[in-house]
């Protein structure tokens, strides 16, 4: 079975589940505009024309796409219907939809995960349109749940993929540690890592101009920053947020080191606390991870243990699920901001993958930010890989 | 000058020309649902928090975003004004919009461009909401007008890089057509070009999976559609659609050629006849081409020059402006179809891209579609290469 097949199955149980009758994805020409859904309803392919992919709380599955398009979605073996026009979608995905006669027509609109909101607001009023003068206008509803669950729980094939992008990322991380010196700036240490990453040909879990992030000591802008010309000094921090993709799945990890001065065995006392304190914080937060518990406490525990040790909160949340893209939605480990929206009162649910990634700022040192990626069974969060219990130091 | 700065002022002329106020790029999360708009905005890179890019037409360029991105933005030096916030874009936002008392708010919304539809329902939910109580949530209006123009009407540098592109994919042509071989596959023939690509380091115009289209004799399924196992013999048409990209910009090119049967020195008449048919309609729609002529007029000289020579019609348009994608919206050379919207009914104008594509089936051979790649300049549309004269003869 491919994962597309496997993910569709997946989305019909989910329907059942949360008694919804029909998921309607509603798209057009998406090399211009892509609904995030797609990529588990037809993998990496592309729609020119309108077209509806349908499927039902009662197993059927059924495509509405232009003609030109049929073959290539029939070869997929994800729907069972396929049906084709030349010139309108209109009447037959009205007839469909009328055959059907859904109660709720889940579409992929959502204030709080932009991953369920892949419908543009003039194809949501084109669907209106079409629906004019039957009962199914009014019976538009949020896919949001539907998507979350989808996306969130990830099945052994999607958890594979991901392990392996984290093991090479955490490769990658140790060859650079070795390869690190003195007076190399932020941007050959980064250039250094995009070489590897092409001997490992994967890709880039985030646009390249900002991933890696380097920063160097504590001049460096901290943040969804590209590396800068900023030369590696003995005595600086230096804090590494990278994620790579493999086969599609994401991996994203923050590290940290710290260059030695000549006279140091080990880095000064208030690095040290900096990063023990950031350490504390990820462990007490992944203890409480369990099926159940709320994003938002989890991210109040965190945060806690930071700004309890006398460091300002970091300006994000602590965490946010990972897979097919870094920022994968959904339940979120974060703080009740506006920009979060309800995605931190979400419940952690079995097969999640979250990142854990609190941070705080060493005075004349530099950043310390540590991400960890989980995964959620029934005994609770689990490492991936070994996560990183000592700051890595470097004799320049 | 980068090429976001080139595009930018661009806009800001733009803006000017059409006596629109204000243009309002409004985005989150965009490695989830990206506005096209970015990649004229700022390149490749993407932004996580709530985000507006605002432009005026009397010059102002802003951005508010969340302050872990403001460097990186700042470094781009296409914004004069980079507004950065922690929790929440709504003051932020109303605020400046109220200062800069726009009449009219350009949103990225379009029922005929999806290129100018970036704008999701839930994020124009949104906007409303934080404009609510103020003058502004009234005087959204469409951005398509200013996006369809700016997309259009390519610089030197963009129009460099198509041509560049469109090269490129002729001498994979030329090789591929010195490669092929009696009893080959479709999908044989489509990995050589995947090879040379490689080699030429340029990327896919559309995904993979149906770039090249390979359609060997009259059986092959023509459309959006892969190579397949269908072998090339002695009296197929090889039908080719193929596009690649070179530093964002694409080629889109169909190509034909005959396989000859051994006792044969040229195609047979009736292949003959359908290649002249659809070389005619595409050289008479060319030579009709200019500066303010209407896309579907254009169509309809090609699908008569078809119709008139006893062909049934070809059930898409004839052809589509090309840019960073291959199907670059805006106004198109189209037949007046619900699916096309009014894309037909718009204007030529000069530094538009356009392809040309007609095609028919030559019954028992296989396939005849052509496509050609102009641009329009003060003296009509010209060919960026040579055009394909004549059918490709394979001795197998």
């Amino acid at each position: 079975m491919s994962l597309t097949q496997e993910k569709v199955n997946q989305a019909v149980e989910i329907l059942k589940e949360q008694k919804t009758d029909m998921w309607l994805t509603f798209v057009r020409e998406t090399s211009g505009v892509r609904d995030p859904a797609l990529d588990f309803l037809i993998g990496a392919a592309d729609l020119t024309w309108h077209s509806a992919l349908i499927l039902t709380s009662t197993g059927e599955k059924i495509a509405i796409i232009g003609n030109l398009e049929k073959d290539g979605i029939q070869r997929m073996n994800v729907f069972d219907e396929v049906l084709g026009y030349d010139k309108s979608i209109r009447n037959l995905l009205r007839d469909t939809i009328t055959r059907l006669n859904p109660q709720q027509i889940a579409v992929n609109t959502s204030r709080d995960n932009v991953h369920a909101d892949g419908l543009t607001h003039a194809m949501y009023e084109s669907l209106k349109e079409y629906l004019e003068g039957t009962p199914y206008a009014d019976r538009l509803v949020s896919a949001e749940p539907v998507i979350n669950a989808m996306r969130g729980r990830k099945t052994p094939v999607e958890q594979a993929r991901i392990r392996k992008a984290i093991e090479i990322t955490e490769e990658i991380f140790q060859k650079t540690f070795a390869f690190i010196k003195v007076g190399m700036t932020e941007i050959t240490v980064a250039n250094y890592m995009h070489n590897l990453m092409k001997e490992y040909s994967v890709g880039f879990a985030w646009p390249e101009e900002n991933n890696p992030a380097v920063n160097s000591g504590p001049n460096s802008p901290v943040g969804h920053n590209g590396p800068t010309e900023i030369k590696i000094e003995r005595g600086h921090i230096i804090h590494f947020d990278f994620g790579i993709k493999y086969e599609e799945y994401c991996s994203d990890i923050q590290r940290v080191a710290y260059v030695l001065r000549e006279n140091e065995t080990e880095a000064p006392i208030e690095v040290q606390r900096g990063f023990l304190t950031v350490r504390t914080a990820i462990e007490q937060s992944r203890k409480a991870m369990k099926a159940g518990a709320i994003g938002n406490h989890i991210d109040t525990i965190s945060r806690e243990v930071i700004t309890d040790s006398g460091y300002p909160e970091y300006p994000y949340a602590l965490g946010h699920q990972l897979g097919r893209v870094a920022h994968d939605g959904g339940a979120l480990l974060g703080p009740l901001w506006e920009k979060y929206g309800d995605s931190p009162n979400q419940k952690l649910e079995i097969d999640q993958v979250y990142t854990i990634e609190p941070g705080l700022a060493v005075p004349n040192y530099g950043y310390i930010g540590l991400e960890e990626d989980v995964f959620i069974t029934s005994k609770g969060a689990e490492y991936f890989f070994e996560p990183q219990k000592e700051i890595i130091l470097i004799k320049g």
